[in-house]
């Protein structure tokens, strides 16, 4: 499921830039089987739950397991989210060559890849380091506001479509979120240290 | 829980409509209560996996519970960031009466009290008009978008608070998704029936 989300992360970015059609239509496709992919799974922890009754450490992973599901699947919508953007975008003029945002998604895809890597080997340094990356990704966020802002003041016939790219950049900080709860789980997981909502002391 | 983020919700529409700064403060103080709350629900409801083990109702209950406080702590993020554009729009001129935020947030305060109050009776036919009321509200959300970037067209002055506003009525559409998600966690414990991902069929 990981990897099906993050390809549809990578499409959605792709087919904004390169202003490919093919690659939207794959986020979309994919929507369905992410959504299918996450009852499967919820279904089957909630099972293993039920029959098995772990204790500690298992039960710790399941409970994970659980939540890192649900943040999955709202990766893809929010993927979905930006192929919306993306294919009105693309039928337009740009407002100016995309820069930043390639940039915020390349940050953005490694901390998906690497809080999932992390879940996998649990490991904790690994999930450390994605936590480390989300104020980048906020600022890139903020940067990005600002610019459009001022392009749409400047001139009001780019509002609509610099509107989009700022909901682009929204939903690609909100999967930073996401990934950022995840590695909260992974650590939890791993070293059994709860980081929520201490995010001064990272 | 769940009431400290429907006060949170509610106070943060009620600064921003009545330019109330001391409302601000009060969803500003509650975020770190509702962070606490969730730390503390959580653990609880993974203790009781632990301990007692529950079989069929009790675990759909729990890992329901563990759901909905991931839910409600996220609305409360989102009051917060309703807050935050409200502070900056009350120090500057209106950019038009509000009638359709204090609209969509009364929808939206009802959503959320409904979500709750069915987890609370365990009742599956109020679960589903939450369900119900999510279209009205995405509905308001494109209209308000539609207004705002009219003004913004017309007056770029009026861009940056335009702007404020449409990621208000942004933050809302998201507090009633969450409440979607407690809905249907709701109808899931109450009736077996899982609704995620069907909603042509509802």
């Amino acid at each position: 499921m990981g990897g099906v989300v993050e390809f549809a992360i990578r499409q959605s970015v792709h087919a904004l830039v390169d202003r490919d059609e093919a690659a939207a239509q794959d986020v979309l496709r994919s929507e369905a089987r992410i959504n299918q992919m996450e009852i499967e799974i919820d279904d089957f922890a909630v099972r293993l739950l039920a029959r098995h009754q772990p204790m500690a450490k298992d039960l710790r992973f399941l409970t994970a397991a659980i939540k890192i599901n649900n943040d999955l699947e709202r990766m893809g919508d929010l993927a979905v989210n930006i192929v919306e953007r993306a294919l009105s975008l693309i039928r337009q003029p740009p407002v100016k060559p995309l820069i930043d945002i390639p940039q915020m998604s390349k940050l953005v895809d490694s901390m998906v890849r690497n809080c999932l890597d992390a879940f996998v080997k649990r490991d904790g340094q690994m999930a450390r380091g994605v936590l480390l990356s989300d104020d980048a990704v906020d600022d890139l966020r903020d940067a990005i506001y600002e610019e459009l802002v001022g392009f749409m003041k400047r001139d009001p016939t780019t509002i609509s479509r610099s509107l989009d790219l700022i909901f682009v950049a929204r939903n690609l900080e909100r999967i930073a979120d996401h990934a950022t709860n995840i590695a909260e789980d992974v650590l939890f997981l791993a070293q059994g240290i709860d980081v929520r909502h201490h995010a001064e002391s990272r």
